[in-house]
């Protein structure tokens, strides 16, 4: 299957007979619609000669101090000088590397990661390089081999890429002891973080911890985003970073846009001064936990021997690796045959790696669609493994990163 | 003057006892707020699982159908698939240019032009070359000169950027027989245009003109806005481009942000489809038009001998050419000490040109701010003229473009 193939794929997944276990979307059914409805009304009604004007490529500085009171729940002491909004998390991320990478500049970035975040290095011509990963986020000692490798051969990386918290796609978060060793291995050798935390505050069980920012304010570029604690369809998110580095994030926004939507800023800032905000994360986490339990419940109970799976104590995601000789990308379509749908693991990777993967997804269907998905899932694999043992195995082409859809999307 | 001095003075320009003539925003406070917060409100109640979700990077396809009608209006027949919803045109001009420039490549852009665009296309490191322009827009022998050039120098320009419609910052526009001269000139050496419009519904006299793109489908990049038209607190801008282009930016945009703001896409496409919108254009005309009549009847009857202007007949802005040995910036602090602020004509060029000129709009103040403001403008000049007289010239430093700021911000 080649790029145009799978998104053919997962066009026909979108249909209703099929559960789609693909998607990284929010429920946003959870919101207060009619609550929602009155803050934007009253925005535009009360303040809507400044709300339906122009803003500051910077973005609403009364938005940007919330913010330093979203980010305080993880640890982080931040000026709201230092934040800059920007359209969702992954604008930061295109304007970071936009001000950072020149073509064949190197980035590390964890084995799997975020496939937009491999889309979007690749667009600029980064060199990726990738770090393993395992139950507890990246292995530190990884980590160094890889910068000890490239000064050897008198390189340098431009930054470390990681997604600390509830992993996408691997579901798995950084451990505290890890944190540390990671931020002392970044620091000796110069190197940026890109600490990318959309899932944090999306935590069903365990202590929150610490984000990497909270701990290096002059070492990290730290990135935020109201899509999955509020809703995606406002597009806020942000970045917070050293000065210097703001300065020239601000300057790529206002050539990049002007400046956001100040009407939408004014909405998130409304909503957060005036509606019980922590509160709707509770209820999003009661929420998301009962269907990873479903999920986890069920794949428990009904994967056949030789898979495994990642245990997520928050975020959106579970990842899967096949036993030996199954390959996820091979199988999409007789998944999709039997009317279930996900990510396959070759996408999240920059390399030709993650054949026996794939990216489970609890956030969007119910739990009931869960489970019913899961045995489908299974009857896929089943199939797969009686194939593998009556012809040996199959393998799927070795495109890397693009073949796979933007994993937020549907 | 440098960069931050020219910023801090506009800074101070923002206080109330002075009149600016230098944003280019426009004047929201004329839209039915309630009317909008209304259907906001509606948009949120009524589909606010689908408005509140992740879209797609190309955009919403009904939107896409409106803005094809919105269109026609000058001519053009499109295909909503040929459409691309962005943050603002800017963002289509960026990503235009992420997607075509490569640093040191060769764009043609008029003299003066749009500030924001000659950051945009220095942001990718392109080599910008000017190309002279009168009262009738772009003057196409100097185009052909450009081409012939760069071609006897074995060169190719990657495109033609050019605001036909009201010029921001000179409020020229393109007569129709240019229009076909430069097609013709473009086509025959195979360069693309990027047709910039914002203001071109904005027409406050004479007979609506042709867009280029209306004739020439293959060749021409097409970008639009509601930023004028509506408001710019939405911003919902658009691309219209040949597929393999528009596919491309699609691409481009999904790297640059995932989606726009589903939710302001269905607010604008339910003012479009509920709301009567060309009247509301009308009304704005109206508004527009006395104020630019104050302010060309007050550079008439009170501008000292030696200073020159353009007379737009529509969008926001006027061209002020002042009096040989002035220099326009080197006069603004000393216009900010009479009340007054403008953009100095310098940071429309890539280039050390512009000194003697200024761009005054007419959008924002009321007719009465505008004589006021041109009377105080007035006295600044005389008090130059004197001192040019007693002293000689003065003249400022020679930085190019960005040492303005953006001129659509306060």
């Amino acid at each position: 299957m080649v790029a145009s193939e799978v998104r053919a794929l997962f066009a026909v997944a979108s249909r209703p007979e099929i559960v789609s276990l693909a998607g990284g979307m929010p429920n946003v059914g959870a919101l207060p619609l009619d609550d929602i409805g009155e803050i934007v009304q009253r925005v535009v009604a009360d303040q809507g000669t400044v709300a339906l004007q122009y803003g500051s490529a910077q973005g609403d500085p009364v938005l940007r101090e919330h913010i330093c009171e979203v980010m305080r729940l993880e640890g982080i002491e931040a000026d709201s000088d230092d934040v800059m909004v920007t359209v969702g998390s992954q604008q930061a991320l295109d304007l970071v590397t936009r001000v950072f990478i020149n073509p064949g500049d190197v980035v590390l970035a964890e084995a799997p990661t975020y496939v937009t975040a491999i889309n979007t290095f690749a667009a600029f011509q980064a060199d990726i390089r990738h770090v393993a990963i395992d139950e507890d986020g990246v292995i530190p000692e990884a980590l160094e081999e890889a910068l000890a490798n490239l000064a050897a051969a008198g390189r340098r990386a431009k930054f470390f890429y990681t997604v600390p918290n509830f992993h996408n796609p691997a579901g798995v978060t950084l451990s505290a002891e890890r944190r540390q060793r990671v931020l002392e291995v970044c620091q000796r050798y110069g190197l940026l973080v890109l600490e990318d935390n959309p899932y944090g505050l999306l935590r069903y069980e365990g202590e929150p911890l610490r984000a990497l920012r909270a701990d290096a304010p002059d070492n990290v570029i730290y990135l935020g985003s109201f899509s999955k604690t509020l809703s995606p369809g406002f597009r806020i998110g942000w970045a917070l970073a050293p000065p210097a580095v703001r300065d020239k994030l601000v300057l790529a926004a206002e050539s990049a846009m002007l400046s956001h939507s100040t009407f939408n800023q004014m909405v998130v800032r409304q909503y957060l001064a005036s509606h019980p905000w922590r509160e709707q994360i509770k209820d999003f986490n009661e929420m998301y936990r009962e269907r990873r339990d479903s999920m986890l419940s069920s794949l428990e109970s009904l994967m056949p021997a030789g898979c495994s799976w990642t245990v997520p104590q928050g975020g959106f995601f579970v990842w899967v690796t096949l036993p030996e000789g199954l390959d996820a990308k091979a199988m999409l379509p007789r998944a999709v045959t039997e009317r279930v749908a996900y990510v396959p693991g070759t996408g999240f990777y920059a390399t030709d790696e993650g054949h026996r993967c794939m990216r489970l997804s609890f956030c969007y269907p119910t739990s009931d669609q869960i489970r019913e998905g899961v045995r489908r899932l299974v009857s896929a694999i089943e199939n797969e493994i009686a194939l593998r043992d009556t012809f040996g195995g199959a393998t799927s082409s070795t495109t890397a990163g693009p073949d796979a859809p933007t994993p937020d999307l549907p």
